[in-house]
């Protein structure tokens, strides 16, 4: 059976506008490439409805999982969980869990869930809660889609959380080899070891370092004894 | 007028796996935004050709500009031109003066420019080159779509020499404010703040340190004189 497939929204102008760096693409798709499942397509978009909903409503047609990250705070510009709402076609509104979470954790603080803090207790109709142990705010489930913080610590934390629930499939194993000559040189050799491992992903990284010219091939597969025996025809093909 | 829009097109298995962390995406938010050009969407696909066309096409129609990183080298992986020239229907070879390029180049280290090396060389019917100072294998544009490696320093060679070509809009400008209170705190004035400027844009970036939360709130825009006064009222509403 092939590996669940998934993709990645990432919402944030502050992404497109190159001021912050996207950290959590990276995390994710670490984290599924071990659980076994496959991230297919990242999308990032901006604070835009009309965007973030289109994006939603293509990303969770196609894939088996779909994780949002972004825009879920209390500010005018967290528009997430309104946006996710639309794109299922369901109501929105202040819930009773959600809300008691946040009572209880400014309650300890002396703080009050004022109209702007209760905005990260609307929740979609029908969603499930995803616990936040850094800073309580919720994520959610509804369908296939899981809706996490932008912040990269609370990030990781929903994606511990989520991933063990998830139906994965087996984990992409890969290995590498590092040869100091360039892509051209061993391109057509690399070609003939992709064709004659079909069930395989060859890839050729280059990289240049000091005028010098070297590729890191990648070779990743399910199947631990195909990707043995392919790595070892690979240090065959190019000993260094 | 509006500013012109862009998106980009990341290909390649190795960030979608986890391996590598992609860098081209914020380097271009970062040029654009200085050019006043308006990135508005990033998709990262697969090496996988019918989901880098379907991609293509849906950027290029609803994008004024579009450019692509990576999959443009001499392995069986890169697919990234054969992909252009199929989303443009048009044919594809091996062209005189990009196979010229190489073969002075190899020429002067005393290598053969072999069959994979002249794969290189294959350019979709009708495109301009585009410069790589750094490895000379060419990029190229074809319409509104500018094909670059995912190398990042020939990247980032490569969007030094397109960059000046497209015609930009008002660079946007920016200004932030670091305060040091939750963002449930400041959620309700900033919100005001928002709807008092509607041609600004004013995000808000929470983060935690040791157990204290804080936000940065970011404004921008166009007019120098909006965004000075804007910020002014922030730093009224938010005296430290």
């Amino acid at each position: 059976m092939p590996n669940p497939t998934a993709a990645m929204l990432v919402i944030g102008d502050e992404i497109l506008s190159g001021r912050t760096r996207d950290a959590n693409m990276h995390h994710l798709a670490q984290e599924f490439t071990k659980a076994g499942i496959d991230l297919r397509e990242v999308r990032v978009v901006a604070d835009d409805r009309p965007a973030i909903v289109a994006a939603l409503n293509a990303l969770r047609a196609g894939h088996d999982v779909v994780v949002t990250s972004g825009g879920i705070g209390p500010t005018h510009d967290d528009i997430t969980a309104d946006c996710v709402a639309e794109a299922f076609g369901v109501g929105i509104d202040v819930r009773d869990d959600a809300r008691a979470l946040l009572s209880a954790h400014y309650g300890r603080q002396g703080m009050e869930v004022n109209a702007a803090r209760l905005r990260m207790a609307r929740i979609p109709d029908g969603a499930t809660l995803i616990d936040n142990p850094v800073s309580v705010a919720p994520g959610f489930s509804i369908g296939n889609v899981h809706v996490m913080a932008g912040v990269p610590a609370v990030f990781q934390a929903m994606v511990a959380s989520v991933v063990p629930t998830l139906t994965g499939g087996t984990p992409l194993l890969s290995q590498s080899l590092r040869i100091m000559r360039g892509e051209g040189d061993i391109a057509g050799p690399l070609g003939d070891l992709a064709r004659a491992w079909p069930d395989l992903q060859i890839g050729s990284y280059p990289f240049q370092r000091d005028g010098v010219y070297g590729a890191n091939v990648v070779i990743r597969g399910t199947d631990s004894a195909q990707l043995d025996a392919a790595m070892l025809q690979l240090s065959r093909l190019f000993p260094d």
